[in-house]
């Protein structure tokens, strides 16, 4: 069975967000599978999807602090500027996160920790709805 | 053919261990694929599955260090404090590294390069055992 | 409907390279597939597959001065320093940017953004040509 649907993920201030409800709300089909897997691709490169914590929400504010460290918005010798200071570590975040993951699917329900939860990095000021590609297959 | 299966990985302290051979231990059937994939998806915030050196320890060792600079045990303005110090770098190297791989399957064998190897990253100070959910798809 | 290719991505200097051409190239089998996923995994444990900016290259420049700040040359207590200074570096990177990636397959296309590419992360001075196993699967 195979399944693929794409929809947007709405607009979120810059930073990690918990999105596991909002994607689970677009893939009701999620339900015909026994065993499978679910594959998610953001559209975009200056955003990500994490798996991650899915309880404190300080986690989230803390990620946000660590991603300005490893993507400081001045390196000496970047060219790439004219899209403003957020765009460059936008793109450097979205290939460290990752802009697509695969996640196991049983008896219709994502298959995960009871800790983790799907999470959308927002590495842009101002970057709007995000699209989402989702393949699902499985028997 | 689609077949799930969930095992833990033995608890280790913090680091990166080469754990290639306890996966395929747990994973019998992957004799029956002849050409397929296998993703593997750790049930866990705080620790991370990769690809990299299955020889020399040495990278294992260094990789570490590397760690420790990319999440600093203290950055400026954290919140999520309570479960210890190593917790929130354990969140980020989680993220960074990744929680779920998907590898190449063939001839009933994993096709991985001549170097590489399934790490585990264990990012707590005592992480206790791993829960991993496996799922082999493939003909 | 499950096809399995290998190939090679020619030589490239360190570096952020666009290889969606010649990866496309090597998989006509593509054109086969409605709907359906195509995975691609590196043999290498010193070169990473990303997806990324497709237009200007200067996002490919600018990676590669973060690159060298996640990963310096030189890290205190460095043990596997043999094989020169470009190779423990190129390890870290090869786990951060990640050596396979899944991606979405619809009408015979890759289906990924508009600015979506695949980045070769070429992270040794001499890394030589790199092999790439592919998995297309389907219907």
């Amino acid at each position: 069975m195979w399944h693929r649907t794409q929809f947007s993920l709405e607009s979120r201030r810059q930073g990690f967000h918990l999105v596991t409800d909002e994607i689970l709300a677009a893939l009701p089909e999620l339900q015909r599978v026994q065993t499978g897997l679910l594959h998610l691709q953001l559209m975009h490169t200056s955003a990500s999807l994490t798996l991650n914590e899915n309880a404190d929400p300080d986690v989230r504010h803390d990620m946000t602090l660590f991603a300005d460290k490893l993507a400081p918005a001045n390196v000496a010798g970047m060219q790439h500027t004219l899209e403003g200071p957020d765009d460059m570590p936008a793109h450097v975040l979205a290939s460290l996160f990752g802009t697509e993951l695969t996640l196991a699917v049983e008896r219709g329900r994502l298959l995960t920790g009871t800790w983790q939860g799907i999470w959308l990095g927002e590495h842009r000021r101002h970057g709007g709805a995000r699209k989402v590609v989702a393949t699902l297959t499985g028997e």
